[in-house]
């Protein structure tokens, strides 16, 4: 739910009054997303996203992220456009933070995801590495297997509070994680963020989901391919009850390797990768856990669930586990 | 922010089939409302609002709010239109709620209202007013005079914590203002709300605002139609440092005046429905601000804004603080 900066409707016009978007129709906070506050924006040209940029965000990284996007964009990926003013910045100020405005894409996210929405994500996250190729700049992941012993650093005064021995069975999985993690595999422009709420479906015809939009990249970061690949695993394959749907990790394999095939290599580490993913977002989950004031406008995640998934992940005998 | 209850994409999917609205194209929660669950509806027939009630809305009132907002929007009031589904019905279930789908309005609600705001808003208060009548069903304001003392009694356990002697200084106020309870004023289906966060505005052609929607009319009741002005003079002509902007008041009156002109009876009554209309909110605010759990996902608002405003029209010698 965000909303964390309102937007005076003096301060929105003089701020439209820098781009050629036409006439202010509507302007409404939009209830998603966590971690800045975004507006449904509509214009006489059409419809839009504004995003307001808080203090999570890091402003220097602000426009390799709206440049990775318009990248992508004018590679035929649906994904947000960022709009350029009258002076062609994208990257803009308002109500005292970093601001831009985006093309809106149509679509519903999935509250819960079917096999029939598994496949299309493969694919649109194939898309999205494809489309990739060719952004030179990098951006080093910094929740990636460097960033996971520190966090567990921080984790650690209040860890175990969760579930006692918590932070014993995490050095022991961090350490063989770290041990086992592949060098050499395709590396490029990952999202690094695909959960169910970042990716918008339409239904064709017949009722078939198709992949409408990819959004909220700030997140994304240079690594390895096949790591979007194993986070998109944990995001979309478990079931409410934390069992593995493996029919739905055999269509998102299927659906990502028919457009981009994954090497063998690849594929022999994905239960170390997913191991990875898995630890990354329990990881921070955990801290936000431990560390959000109560009071604070936030819904915590629930860290434990992750533990669930490495479990699974650390008991996988090969890439068997995951119905291939 | 107001997105408590998540709604499936095959459970909205089965309940636009209910609808002659084409086919889905985008489903956005708003962080907009705190009473019910708000999403931003955009199919190929256009842009609607979805609202899930929750449970601070008795169901069994839900035909009378429709039913008035149909009323209204029939005769040209910019409001939200109840859109039936195929079957006539307009109050559907969704999610295990009671749903309504309507139309969405454009413009932006004024985040710092200024004088130029006030007098289109009074005349379009007076618009609502005048559109009300010939709506004959009756709901008593739950809120109203015979409410306070009750609701003054729930706030008594904790209502000290928040400033010592309150619940004293309440009592005062409150028998004071029920022995000079005006009777015999002009009666009809009032608002109840009308804060600026439920009017929304567009600019005309040289900046002058116009109102271009109503909102949320889920307080609205059969009361004295002056009690209405009086809710908009607390709500929209004091400062956020608290000081009253008689500016805007006068402002507001005139263009109230211009649209229905109030008899000299209901201007002398301004400053108690004021004194009444300021309690009201102050004790659902203090209620709200004692007995919310800490950690819940609403903002609270501070009563004593409500107290200052109280003092104000307490103090006020008639008709002439407000401008006229």
């Amino acid at each position: 739910m965000a909303v964390y900066t309102e937007v005076s409707d003096e301060a929105l016009r003089a701020f439209l009054a820098g781009y050629e978007l036409g006439e202010l129709v509507a302007f409404r906070g939009i209830a998603e997303g966590v971690e800045n506050s975004n507006y449904a924006l509509k214009t006489t040209a059409g419809d839009f996203i504004l995003t307001l940029y808080e203090k999570r965000v890091d402003p220097t990284e602000l426009p390799w992220f709206l440049g990775l996007m318009r990248h992508l964009a004018a590679r035929g990926l649906a994904c947000p456009e960022p709009v350029a003013g009258r002076d062609g910045e994208a990257l803009r100020e308002l109500a005292g933070r970093p601001a831009a405005i985006c093309t809106f894409l149509p679509g519903v996210w999935p509250r819960r995801p079917s096999v029939a929405h598994c496949g299309p994500l493969g694919t649109a996250l194939a898309a999205l590495h494809a489309a990739g190729e060719g952004f030179s700049a990098e951006r080093p992941n910094a929740l990636g297997p460097q960033g996971w012993a520190p966090l567990l650093g921080r984790c650690r005064p209040n860890g175990d509070t969760v579930q006692p021995g918590l932070c014993a069975e995490l050095d022991g999985h961090l350490e063989s994680i770290l041990a086992a993690w592949p060098a050499g595999l395709p590396r490029g422009q990952i999202h690094a963020d695909l959960f169910p709420d970042n990716v918008f479906f339409l239904e064709e015809a017949r009722g078939k989901p198709r992949v409408s939009g990819l959004i909220d990249f700030y997140f994304a970061c240079t690594d390895i391919l096949a790591y979007d690949v194993a986070i998109c695993l944990n995001a979309w394959c478990f079931e409410p009850d934390l069992s593995f749907n493996v029919t739905k990790a055999r269509a998102l394999l299927a659906g990502y390797n028919a457009a981009r095939p994954m090497s063998a290599a690849e594929m022999e580490a994905l239960p170390v990768l997913c191991r990875g993913a898995a630890l990354r977002f329990l990881l921070t989950r955990l801290y936000d856990w431990t560390n959000t004031p109560p009071g604070a406008l936030v819904t915590r995640k629930d860290p434990l669930e992750y533990l669930r998934r490495l479990r699974f992940h650390a008991q996988a005998k090969g890439v068997s586990a995951y119905g291939v």
